[in-house]
């Protein structure tokens, strides 16, 4: 069967590689699509080489039907259409025994610490997998790994309905951020500098801004009475951004930081005094973020179709690669992995 | 009757000035105690200039007795013991709508922004009273304005009977929040560079780390099995400080932010997304937190004989001002105010 391997220096080369037939307590999936995450993108570029073995097989937001069942698999079957949690956690350090095992010490990532799902078949540990309803479509299936993001984002945010929120970027992530918090019944406005981005986030019916062009402190304190927003979701990763993001909320507002910040930004810690603002760091999901993203795409009120923007086949991969590295105008590829 | 005047450039002159009458939903209060707080300190060094209103009556952490009650004022009697809550919130303000008026956005700090309590009779508004139980003294309720910041931010830090918590720095605050820490059942580490704070923070029993000498990070993993604080008070107001609170929480482990930052530190958010680590900043109390100190107090269970430093009378204030002003080896300077 064939894969995409990651090789090195920016290379993304498709071969054979041998199935894996499933072990106890794993299930082996025919991968139907697999999408393109930003830090597949990051591990392209060459940014996680001291992490990832090559050559390494990319993906982890993918959706399939369940090919093979291991040894000591309960409650899942041949043809069960799936997706899969892509979080392997120790089980027994400090993070796990407190009930945090999304952010084990010792977490292996599918798809980064292993081999991912850009394969015909893939073999991954059955706790890991999540059910999809019949309506669900396998493409949309495939984004509900960066919807259960989203959807962790929102939780960890406290979004209410009703509430007024901001999102700092409208990248795949800040656009789903978006979309769910929307959903959840708030008012949001997304800030972003892309033309593109925000020309399609104005196409998802949201409002936009632009922080070189408008001042986004007016703009919100015109929209809330002088209070400010509730809740602030950093998703720009700039040093902008984490300036921006202390001047916006309400007292006792909320800022959620979804982007990593590799170098460390001065932060207005004066502003947390002064309103008693609250910050939180967020990072990846947990189980019932998958439900929750799964029964939201299900019911059809998320936007899905927009922030697809390519369903490519696996030999056009290193294309997409080139594309996404070039900053095209691109929000999600999808990659057919299964004829 | 005779008060004490901050009159710029270093000065504090005691002068005559005339007892106001209680208007209408105010008391007059005979003072008897009233301490020198940080705030206090900021004023005498010049630092609030642009904000005071010279000749200016210092003081707001206090306890005396109702010498007189105005029109439309119930529940209160010539001859309370009572302490004052120095907040005047507008009451009008987006803040103060949302139930957060001690952050009032138009806030009012009677004896900064209004006359203070360093004189021998003090007038305010009724809505700021609490009383003070008959086994409290009036040198103890003197310091119920601050041990209520303790217990305000040991409150919105979540501190749970059985954690660890880390207190950064040892000054009057730092010292309180670790005693009302401990008091809610924390486990503390307090940590400071000062030879004194740090032999005055053991002899009230805590535990103590100089981060000059020994390894911060190292000593709470020891402490901890690994798994890091539950929660970190940030009360040093260095950029030091501001680096360490996020080395030691653990997974989805709280900082509190009391300390004010004029200067916006970097902050590793890195390590906010790594852990979710949550934030958050305080101000001063509700009346919750109030109540709350004095049960604390009273309960006679803090040891806050070793708090007091000097109990001065007026007249040495100025001297008082210029021993804090050099570091000297000074916790809290009580003022009697009313022979």
């Amino acid at each position: 069967m064939e894969a995409a391997f990651y090789k090195g220096d920016k290379t993304i080369a498709i071969g054979r590689c041998v199935s894996e037939s499933p072990g106890p307590g794993q299930v082996q999936i025919a991968v139907s699509h697999c999408g393109i995450c930003g830090t597949d993108l990051h591990i392209y570029l060459g940014h996680m080489d001291a992490r990832v073995r090559m050559p390494q097989i990319l993906g982890h937001e993918m959706a399939g039907t369940i090919a093979a069942v291991g040894p000591n698999v309960d409650g899942w079957h041949e043809g069960d259409r799936v997706t899969v949690r892509p979080l392997d956690a120790c089980g027994q350090c400090p993070a796990c025994k407190a009930g945090h095992d999304h952010i084990c010490m010792n977490l292996k990532f599918l798809g980064i610490d292993t081999p991912g799902a850009m394969q015909e078949f893939w073999t991954v540990p059955a706790s890991t997998l999540h059910r999809l309803p019949e309506q669900l479509s396998f493409e949309h299936g495939a984004l509900i790994e960066p919807i259960a993001v989203a959807a962790h984002d929102v939780r960890l945010g406290e979004v209410q309905s009703g509430e007024f929120v901001v999102v700092q970027g409208a990248g795949p992530i800040g656009l789903l951020i978006a979309l769910v918090a929307r959903l959840e019944g708030a008012r949001v406005l997304i800030s972003e500098v892309n033309p593109f981005r925000l020309k399609l986030a104005q196409e998802l019916g949201l409002e936009t801004i632009d922080p070189t062009k408008a001042d986004v402190v007016e703009r919100v304190e015109a929209l809330t009475d002088g209070a400010g927003a509730d809740v602030v979701f950093e998703v720009s990763g700039s040093a902008a951004g984490a300036e921006m993001m202390t001047k916006l909320p309400r007292t006792r507002g909320r800022i959620v930081v979804v982007a990593i910040f590799a170098k460390a930004p001065q932060i207005d810690l004066f502003r947390f005094f002064w309103r008693e603002l609250r910050l939180c760091g967020t990072r990846v999901y947990e189980p019932q973020d998958f439900d929750r993203a799964i029964e939201m795409t299900a019911s059809g009120q998320l936007p899905l179709e927009r922030v697809v923007s390519q369903v490519i086949d696996l030999h056009q991969l290193a294309d997409s690669f080139e594309q996404l590295e070039q900053g095209s105008d691109l929000v999600k590829v999808l990659v057919r992995c299964h004829s």
